[in-house]
């Protein structure tokens, strides 16, 4: 299940990016599985990594190439992680670095591999060899939807954003791609995004906004509270443009851009969360008031992280004691229940630690039916604020938890 | 659904201890949802409460009142938490408090209330007020089944656990009885638990013996993350016995004593997670070979609390990616895959970070396949070790949370 209407955008091609996908049968015959991303020449790669202290082979590896520079291509697989598969496992992932590499007659370390899928089996390296020339020969700059669709593991539907601009006469395209749907939690979330734009921008000022643009967006999402082995976003950026490089954060060229960079990775994210295991809502937790961004982070993963309130959202119960009780076991020191106030949308149902006067089942009831719902949290001790995203837990979500891998 | 046999014991009286039960209607016609507990002059009374910010009313009633010492009853009711209730919710736990005492010839001081059930509710008074002759009428030595029965609230069982031992000829009798099966998580679990010996033991004793045996158990144990606005653990010396008052940790009597009451309350908390909302596995993870404690705990319940593991253990899948996972993201400062092994049971998964040459999927499914299943995970890099219970994540759990108020 799914919530919300998330259709495909139409995607112009990012020039100096062309995508190429196959069916390798890695987990199943006949489904995109397959994916190779070309860049141009003198394109620059920034990435943002699973922190998982068990991260995959292939996450050692393209942190490896990266430290290298001059990145070609990018080789994504779904259906299996190669994850815990120690040695084994790395040598697989190099080599399939390697034949691609020769196929496309670049070196080894200009290929940076990702996979997703099961963890702790063996990668089916033949299969995964075999269907490589047939990957690079589809090679396009118009298969953005394509690529999106053989990155998916259990998403329901492929996910894309594409914001443009013109400045000065040129026309900059930033879109993006992403896979998630479960494993969702902050640093990262398990997911793979890829986001391109033909923009030129300097190494320094690329990794900045790479790791700025993720924390404002796949940084704030939970699903299950769990996080994989594999995650990493990555921004490239191919410098196909007259524009002059971007280097600094200053002047009006930058502020577009990190705009439409930022806006797409939070249409991503969102669109992950939408596509939550089983997910019938999708639901902000928005906390203010609070101390400082940690605190306020803390008090909205606790609410967005509780399998009671998520339950309780499951039902479109306005069950707002749950969301109370979370909040208050949160952990922040020093916190007290009477300032705090709380709403659903613009519901006042807790003020000053209590339920509200003015609070009627009813009104509460009428935002529980929505699809959409704003959890709003103020602290009532600061200035600070968070916001995250996340779902409710639905009998869909055990079912696709339980039955995957069989 | 409940998982393991955990039949209401045998339980001899505790002298000086005495329950008295009725039917009050707070929630539902006909349900035993209102208990008094009384207890000898002298008795010494010491508890644990809740750590969450949104203490209910009846817990800041009954600490105020513990801090004047000399209690004589317990009034506990379930269906109803008095919780996010506000003034009117502190009266209403005061005035339940002055009544009961009322009726009973002490002071409203010597009262301390609990509840346990629906937050932000006000309590139903009226009908609280007009069970309590009846519940004082009923007061009985032999009123522990009764007891367990009238705490109950989403349990499925009532709870009770029983220890004797004989100590220079004297019988010394350790029983207890508790309610929980959801909200359940450390610091505290959201759970009510009442136990009781008639040794004699003095206060400072008692309440370090109170905050011991409830971190050995109830704190854990996780169903779903979850902590309640109402924990409490009470733990009660009659000092109905001719032995001398036990008041240092030396000695053969104070071994005895402690060996049972930890016993009791491992006993119960155990028998809380086996309840476990829509509970089909109990499930012991433990953690060794940590630098310190707290650390061996976070690794074991980033484990127990993860619902990708958790929906594999309903399962029965041995999908130990997901274990490895949880233990990896756990945020062990310093931690590194190459360290650490993992059982399921006596079964080596992962040896060193990777999968085990000798595992194969069967030896993984013959044990997943069981209902009481240990995950054991080694660190490799300390000597500490740490032990927490909980269950899978299964269907009956969402219906019970998503259904629960309705």
């Amino acid at each position: 299940m799914a919530v919300g209407h998330y259709p495909f955008p139409q995607m112009a091609p990012v020039p100096g990016v062309r995508w190429g996908v196959a069916s390798a049968g890695i987990k199943k015959e006949g489904r995109k599985d397959l994916v190779v991303m070309a860049l141009a020449e003198n394109s620059r790669v920034a990435g943002v990594f699973t922190q998982n202290i068990f991260c995959a082979a292939p996450v050692v590896v393209a942190k490896d190439h990266m430290a290298q520079g001059n990145i070609r291509f990018l080789l994504i697989n779904s259906g299996n992680a190669n994850a815990c598969t120690g040695d084994e496992g790395l040598a697989d992932a190099r080599l399939s670095c390697n034949k691609l590499a020769e196929h496309a007659g670049v070196k080894g370390n200009q290929v940076l591999p990702f996979s997703t899928g099961v963890i702790g089996e063996r990668m089916p390296m033949a299969r995964l060899l075999a269907a490589l020339p047939q990957a690079v020969e589809s090679l396009s700059e118009n298969g953005w939807a394509d690529a999106a669709e053989g990155i998916m593991t259990t998403d329901t539907r492929a996910k894309g954003a594409a914001v443009q601009f013109e400045f000065e006469g040129e026309t900059i395209v930033v879109n993006g791609i992403a896979k998630g749907s479960g494993m969702i939690k902050p640093n990262m979330a398990t997911m793979l995004g890829y986001i391109a734009t033909n923009a030129n921008i300097s190494q320094p000022l690329l990794d900045l906004l790479a790791k700025k643009a993720a924390d404002q967006s796949f940084n704030r999402i939970s699903v299950d509270g769990d996080t994989s082995t594999n995650d990493a976003c990555m921004l490239i950026a191919t410098g196909q443009t007259t524009l002059p490089e971007v280097n600094s954060t200053q002047g009006e060229l930058f502020a577009k851009l990190y705009n439409a960079i930022v806006s797409v990775h939070i249409q991503l994210a969102q669109s992950i969360v939408s596509d939550g295991e089983g997910a019938t809502k999708f639901v902000t937790v928005q906390v203010e008031g609070a101390q400082d961004k940690p605190e306020a982070l803390k008090v909205a993963y606790s609410v967005a992280q509780s399998p009671l309130v998520k339950t309780a959202l499951f039902a479109s119960d306005p069950n707002w004691g749950r969301i109370v009780a979370a909040i208050g076991y949160s952990g922040v020191e020093g916190m007290v229940a009477e300032t705090i106030n709380v709403w659903l949308d613009n519901v006042l149902i807790v003020e000053k630690g209590c339920r509200a006067a003015s609070y009627s089942e009813e009104q509460g009831q009428a935002v529980m039916d929505r699809d959409e719902i704003m959890i709003r949290v103020d602290l009532g001790r600061g200035k600070s604020k968070e916001r995250v995203w996340t779902t409710d837990l639905s009998h869909e979500y055990v079912t696709i938890n339980a039955e995957y891998r069989s």
